[in-house]
């Protein structure tokens, strides 16, 4: 056995004995330990700081001395001065391992450090960015050994970080000349690993050494609204949030019509791909001055997008996407020089990834759904609804995931009802309605009182009391039928009926005075018939859609329902069962999952290995196609009632009494409205 | 042993049995024998075509029976209708082997087709061109299983053309849904392969079976001229060649005054970056034109030039290549898209490879002549010499190849000389002067008349006689000097001893006056002692390259010479002999090779393995640097006279008697003049 001190890592609890004298890096490197470096144990970027430990570890058998490192040198002592050593930190690359000793790798000290990326469900994502920085250093141009600047550094990066297969775009060449005789001879640069090769991208460089950090965008690429998140390549943290409306909007406000306004006007594709890459590079520099960041450090972004979005960024006419089969252009992941997409005042040398495509209607979105969600690793059958236009839907467990979208229609963001408004100040977002009285109380968006608390009407002075979003009408529609004001098949009572002169006559039908700000100009806020059937339509589709993936499992009940999507959020899983948006099931075991799409997109812009899992992922879901079951169209009628009457609900039954109402279109009973109809 | 037939492809002599009914095709591809097909044996594109043997093989021991194919059929029939098949010929994906047959396969049904590149040397380049068609039939996309249509073009390719990891860009990408749709999901598409991965890049697409053919262009750009040659990318043929002069000559004449331009201007590199750029867009259009073919038939370009003409073209200031130690920026051979050198009028998705530079002052340029020339196969020691503004010079055989470069200056371009000019219409490219009457006659371009030839006058009434280019001043210096009009230090003699009235005084020197035109107003044609001293500066640089090159090999001879260059190709052999431009060698030794580096620039479009080829040759040249040898210096002084002093030279003498005489600048004896010196 070797009288060489032994070295133990920790957290690692890697082992081995080094020569006396062996900087503690150079151990770590050896012993495959995970500790960052930057300037390649220069002494200059301070990475690799460790806390040795000292005095009895009985755990190792190991007494460790006072004097088991070499003294604190000049360099840690710069280092101190200039910025400062936390107590009881070494620079690895300075101090020298003497005698037997544990050392500890702080986490901010691990390149792979983990990142705990939501409190609620205390996930961890391990950092592995594409891009990172390197410091090297360049030999000198020698006559006698004539090769070129890039050659040499290319060189260096394979002697320093033993990184080969080193590219370099025009533009950066011809920055490489000057930038490194500025930093003599000594450079930064920043790297971004090929997914399919062992080859690097050189993306940017600065004279000397260059600190960074670096940052990257995920983009949740909407429909309605476009979310981005400024994410900070080494911690993984969130630096800025900003989200702006799709201007898309103008073309269309869902999918399909965007498809038709491509169809019906030639070069409307093009308009449309204008329109949204114009707003994500303004966005991009909004959330780098938001984040305090020149939009230079942004070096990476990642999308995720519906399919039709998907096209719309790539330059691609989504005319396929419309018709049957709904045929993709290409399904899988993308890798793009970001100003190939018109992504031009971040760094000229920006990478973009875009997570692939799981069908033609199941799109990048549903990709980083399950990227976030991960139900291939669920012990239970778990249902993930990402509710927006388009609902994607995973069902799935270790054994095997399905996917299918549906397509609910704008009516649960709000639109296509009568007094439905986006989710702004000033909109409805929460309702309750009193079974005995009939009488609702609601909250607006601004402002966290009831309408019935005394304050109420202060708060919201200044927004006003504007119309309905899409959690208020879901939340209306359930407490209307949880107060007896609607009947199973949808229809609204009459006063007479209900007992409440808030069942007002309209038409044919009637509706339900939500609030009536008519005295003070404002608006008259109703629920009408028409509303209700929007909605109807809107939460069959869902179902039908979840049914169709439970019919292919052979099964009528899973064990948990995740509900994502900005808007899923949101949502509140009693009144979302009460509707029948989603099968019955204990109502604990209906979570929300936040903006899971926005989060697998963080994920991926943070761990190369996370782009391999979901590419890989990908490939294994099983894709339901909604338009060419005839079962889907089954299951869509039946699912019609409030709640759907498909399967039994005992989980929602024992939680909430349904009054048994039963309503006709003219408030007269039924059987006259049957024999009108029989009639007409 | 198998009673299957036998099949006996030649030229290649490959064999094998295959059972009755294999298509001749199909058994090509199992043996392996050099057969072409674009559409994958469907009987579309007929490049297939083969001529089978009958009767009596005595070489073989085999007797071909009269259907030892299967009849012709209905595709090959239709295919003579349509473009008719020589006599003899038959499809190979149609003919199917019944019995014993001898097969052959012509040249143009070859894929890597030989073609003879040059008459005189009677060397083949074998086709191995990086991009070429594919013609490919891809399925449907179905719902049950939704890949992209791109996911599928890429499956077809690698079940039908056994090609793998195909890449698109977004242009390409955006096409493909539309043209696999009109092409009812048949698709011919131009594939490139990469040069480091087994991978390939889909440049461009069109619906159905397309036949090209493809083009790329061989570019030589030069400080002073630029041409290009467009070449059948499946023959190897040049359809059209086209120049024109370097529009960065308004920013200076040679390389050093561009590289001070850039110094002394700041955006003065984007200028000259942006002009030729421009120039090179206009020259493929107009040689497109001259080819008769779309400028997007143009897929592949490939650059050769010097080291600032490099620099330039990429975009990056070439700053240090004007001052030690003569950094590249990078010294690799370059991948690109077309595209991003401006090259926006030739197809999309052109690409384009630059050869490697083999030092900061011996380019791409000379790397081609390498290529053309190959002197590390040659058995004898050659000396190989490409004469422009600059020189680049190549010494070596099997053992090893040295290469420099040396500042001739433009001089042997005609600039910076009195009368001098560029070679075009009027200027004068041959002269002979009496040894006795010392009368000079002379030919100028546009006429192959010598100007004592009766209808000389006539035949240049046009162009008229306007100055003396490259060639010109180098003859007429040599004839000066074999006609005892200059002495071996340079210096014109006076009338007096000369005994020629066309010896004039100039100042304190003499001119000779070589065409006098001004009694019709035309100009008065000289060469002066100041053009003798450029000449001498040019032609010693020259020498002393050469000669620090024989020094690093320690010889005192070559085996043979080479000139290269569009210049090198109008030198006289006799007359650079005679100047001492080259080392002494046998007159037959001494070649020309036509535009070595044009040459090397076609066979590296033409030719994959030939890239590969030149650049690991290029790792293997030694450089060496004239600018930090001292020798170099002293060889430039002892090259000075008129042949050089630095060797004897056997050959010259043998074949031209020089005239001993000795002249002094005044005119007066030598001795006066030394003095004169020695007091001023």
């Amino acid at each position: 056995m070797s009288n060489d001190p032994l070295v133990i890592f920790t957290p690692s609890g890697k082992r081995g004995r080094f020569p006396a004298g062996t900087p503690v890096l150079t151990a770590a490197r050896q012993l495959g330990v995970d500790l960052d470096s930057v300037c390649g144990g220069r002494g200059i970027c301070s990475k690799c700081q460790v806390t040795p430990g000292y005095g009895q570890f009985s755990k190792h058998g190991l007494t460790v001395a006072e004097d088991a490192l070499s003294e604190w040198n000049a360099v840690e002592q710069r280092y101190d001065d200039k910025r400062g050593l936390p107590t009881g930190r070494r620079l690895g690359c300075q101090a020298q391992i003497l005698k037997d000793i544990v050392i500890d790798v702080p986490p901010e000290s691990q390149v792979h450090r983990q990142v705990v990326r939501k409190a609620a469900t205390v996930r961890a994502v391990t950092m592995d960015p594409a891009t990172r920085l390197y410091y090297v250093e360049v030999e000198e141009p020698d006559m006698h050994e004539p090769t070129g600047d890039f050659e040499r550094l290319s060189r260096a990066l394979a002697e320093q970080w033993d990184i080969h297969d080193l590219a370099i775009d025009l533009r950066t060449l011809s920055q490489l000349q000057p930038k490194l005789r500025k930093g003599g001879w000594k450079v930064t640069v920043a790297l971004h690993k090929s997914a399919e090769t062992d080859g690097h991208a050189l993306l940017d460089l600065w004279p000397g050494f260059f600190d960074g950090p670096l940052y990257g965008l995920a983009i949740d690429l909407g429909s309605t609204t476009i979310a981005a998140h400024l994410t900070d390549l080494v911690t993984g943290e969130v630096t800025a949030s900003a989200g702006i409306m799709n201007p898309q909007i103008r073309f269309g406000e869902d999918l399909m019509s965007r498809v038709s306004y491509s169809m019906m006007n030639p070069g409307g594709a093009l308009e449309m791909t204008r329109a949204v890459r114009e707003a994500l590079d303004r966005l991009s520099v909004e959330i780098a001055k938001e984040g305090g960041i020149e939009p230079a450090r942004i070096v990476e972004t990642v999308f995720v997008c519906n399919p039709v979005m998907h096209h719309l960024l790539l330059g691609i006419d989504p005319v396929e996407l419309g018709q049957a089969p709904f045929a993709l252009a290409t399904s899988g992941a993308m890798h793009l020089a970001a100003k190939e997409l018109g992504l031009t005042s971040i760094n000229p040398g920006a990478r973009t990834y875009i997570l692939p495509c799981i069908a033609g209607h199941v799109g990048a979105d549903a990709a980083a759904v399950a990227l976030s969600e991960e139900p291939e690793k669920s012990e239970d059958l778990v249902l993930i609804v990402d509710v927006g236009t388009n609902a994607e839907i995973l069902l799935g467990n270790r054994d095997g995931v399905l996917a299918c979208s549906s397509p609910t229609g704008p009516a649960f963001e709000g639109a296509q009802i009568s007094s439905g408004q986006r989710a702004a100040p000033g909109a409805i977002e929460r309702v309750e309605i009193d079974a005995t009285t009939k009488e609702p109380r609601f909250k607006v968006i601004g402002s966290d009182l009831w309408s019935d608390d005394s304050g109420f009407a202060a708060e919201t002075a200044v927004t006003g009391i504007t119309g309905i979003c899409g959690s208020g009408i879901i939340e209306a529609v359930a407490e209307m039928r949880m107060a007896g004001l609607l009947d199973a098949s949808g229809l609204i009572g009459s006063a007479e009926q209900t007992g409440t002169p808030r069942s007002i006559p309209e038409g044919r039908t009637h509706s339900y005075v939500l609030h009536d700000g008519t005295a003070e100009n404002g608006p008259l806020i109703t629920i009408t018939q028409g509303d209700i059937r929007a909605i109807q339509l809107a939460k069959s589709a869902l179902y039908a859609g979840a049914r169709l993936l439970m019919d292919q499992l052979g099964v009528d009940d899973v064990d948990r329902v995740v509900l994502a999507g900005a808007f899923g959020a949101h949502i509140s899983p009693i009144h979302a069962m009460v509707l029948g948006m989603i099968p019955d099931v204990a109502l604990e075991k209906v979570t929300s999952a936040g903006n899971a799409a926005g989060t697998g997109a963080r994920i991926a812009l943070c761990s190369r290995a996370a782009r391999s899992r979901i590419e890989d992922q990908v490939r294994r879901i099983h894709k339901v196609e909604t338009a060419i079951e005839p079962r889907f169209q089954e299951h869509f009628v039946a699912a019609n009632a409030i709640p759907h009457a498909t399967a039994p609900f005992p989980h929602l039954s024992a939680l909430v009494p349904l009054p048994a109402v039963h309503f006709n279109a003219g408030g007269g009973d039924d059987s006259t409205k049957r024999r009108r109809r029989r009639r007409g």
